[in-house]
């Protein structure tokens, strides 16, 4: 029998746990059977939630785990404090190599820093990214920082580049990924200096297609693969995508409602639209993978439904096949 | 005789040039009569484009500028050598009291440039920010600094702060505008470097409107009046609205001609969309200007028509009518 991947996920995590969580590894499971799925958390919820489907359960194991991280919780504290938490259990697992890999729909921070404290970094990686892939009009891109190292320095946004390059390479399988590091001009000269001092850098990196800068209005048309920012600049993007999304999305239903016309016209367009916005919707495309740890962790979106549950688990096993943290050694000549 | 307020209007500046800014100029003379034009560019070209129109002649003027600067050129250089360019000479005019506003769609740089070069701050001003104002759900906020000085200090984001208080007060007219600063996070302990410095600062400030931080998923929602952030992270910001909006755009277009239900729908919407859509467009609101000059500079968009040209300069009226200078001034206990 081949050997399975063990993933964790924290049943716990996220604004609709235990039940999304549990349903979408329930999903993953019957979606794959190369998996094998711990659950974190609670022993009786997740064991009364589980309840509800039927499953195969030689691929089903829960660990017990008291408390949970909740969201306003300052996260250094809540890891260092809350070692029964469903996070930091979990992360054990993968920190022991008792698992391959760790999802969660909980608090940003705690993740972030559980990872860097508990799984803890490839030797040779200075920081871990948060990196996940944001929607564009003919596919995804790879945000690499969103949120993790704020004030990061220049030799971290070029372990990030090829990190990135690696990912989209393997994981979503774009050949020769464009890497662009995000800018206020397309010039070399321009920028702060955090970036004057990143692009010679990147530009002398021969195991990543680099094209220059990218400006912020280019990046939903799709103007590079991987786009290298900063922690603080990717999490203004990544949220301005979701807010600008749902405004919009907020304003066209308002003028469709201005006249018997495009009323009518709007209950004609509805599906479409919703398609459209959907395929928009940068919290769709699965989670985000903290990389360069020495296990896989995966942040899924806060509001996860079982169906991106389901989606973050699935890529675990890409990553997991395609021998990412090796490539990741190899290529930037860690050990 | 009423005194008038007396525009520049740099003839050779934008992509339609000179077209739509001499159109711009004849309409805002038509719509208003407290103001007076000078067009500064080559005065052959003017005469022609001018011919085209029938306007009031005692309040139009002429100034020759032999040179024009490209939006490719670097802007110190260009600001330096090109003396004789229609940026340098209607800023020129500003600078010696001849005028009390110079707008232009000429080159973002060269215009910033220009303004601290030429124009000159107001004694006790660190630092001119540019202010475009955004489109959000419920109305506009200003974004500021959008471009002008990456890499800023606490303080330069403080005198921000309060020039972009009187500017939405005084000329959008909301009352006691909502200040906030962009951050990663709505906490005070969140942020980088120069947020957690720029808060507390901000918090002290009595004659401000003080909310905290803003994340970027709530600036489309209005969630502030006044937005600041350091010149890299709002032209991010103002950038990712262009490339977005037009991205969702072209999505829902190709969404729309998806099925025969969805394009029957499409011809009823279209007048609504387009209006809902146009309203959401960040180069409809006039120009950006920089604050904190001597004299008022606005930067209308690159690609502006007549009619954004003329928008414009009929806000330089009430700049100049509210004495936004003298306000700032005082509020800010300069001189």
């Amino acid at each position: 029998m081949d050997e399975k991947i063990r993933i964790v996920v924290d049943a716990m995590g996220g604004d609709n746990a235990p039940e999304a969580p549990i349903h979408g590894a329930v999903d993953a499971l019957a979606e794959n059977n190369k998996i094998e799925i711990t659950l974190v958390g609670r022993t009786p919820d997740i064991e009364a939630e589980l309840a509800k489907y039927s499953y195969d359960k030689d691929r089903v194991h829960i660990v017990n785990a008291e408390d949970v991280i909740g969201f306003d919780e300052p996260p250094v504290e809540a890891i260092r404090k809350k070692k029964d938490s469903s996070i930091v259990v979990g992360m054990k697992l993968v920190k022991k190599g008792e698992a391959d890999a760790f999802v969660s729909a909980g608090s940003t921070g705690a993740i972030l820093v559980g990872g860097q404290l508990v799984v803890g970094r490839i030797r040779g990686i200075e920081r871990a990214p948060l990196a996940p892939l944001i929607p564009t009009t003919d596919g995804v891109s790879l945000l690499i920082d969103c949120g993790a190292n704020v004030d990061a320095r220049a030799s971290h946004l070029v372990q990030f580049a090829k990190m990135g390059s690696i990912y989209m390479e393997n994981i979503v399988g774009i050949k020769n990924p464009r890497v662009a590091i995000v800018n206020i001009g397309a010039e070399e000269e321009k920028g702060n200096a955090l970036v004057k001092e990143t692009y010679p850098l990147l530009k002398e990196c021969e195991d990543i297609n680099f094209i220059g800068s990218i400006e912020a209005r280019d990046i939903p048309k799709g103007g590079a693969d991987v786009i290298v920012c900063e922690a603080f600049v990717g999490n203004v993007i990544l949220k301005l995508y979701e807010g600008l999304g749902s405004a919009l999305l907020h304003k066209v239903k308002e003028g469709l409602m201005s006249s018997l016309r495009s009323k009518i016209g709007a209950l004609l367009i509805k599906p479409a639209l919703k398609k459209t916005l959907k395929a928009f919707d940068a919290s769709e495309h699965g989670g985000a993978p903290l990389l360069g740890l020495k296990g896989l962790v995966v942040k899924a979106h806060g509001s996860s439904s079982e169906v991106e549950i389901k989606t973050a688990i699935l890529q675990c096993i890409s990553f997991s096949e395609e021998g990412i943290n090796d490539r990741i050694r190899e290529n930037l000549k860690l050990d």
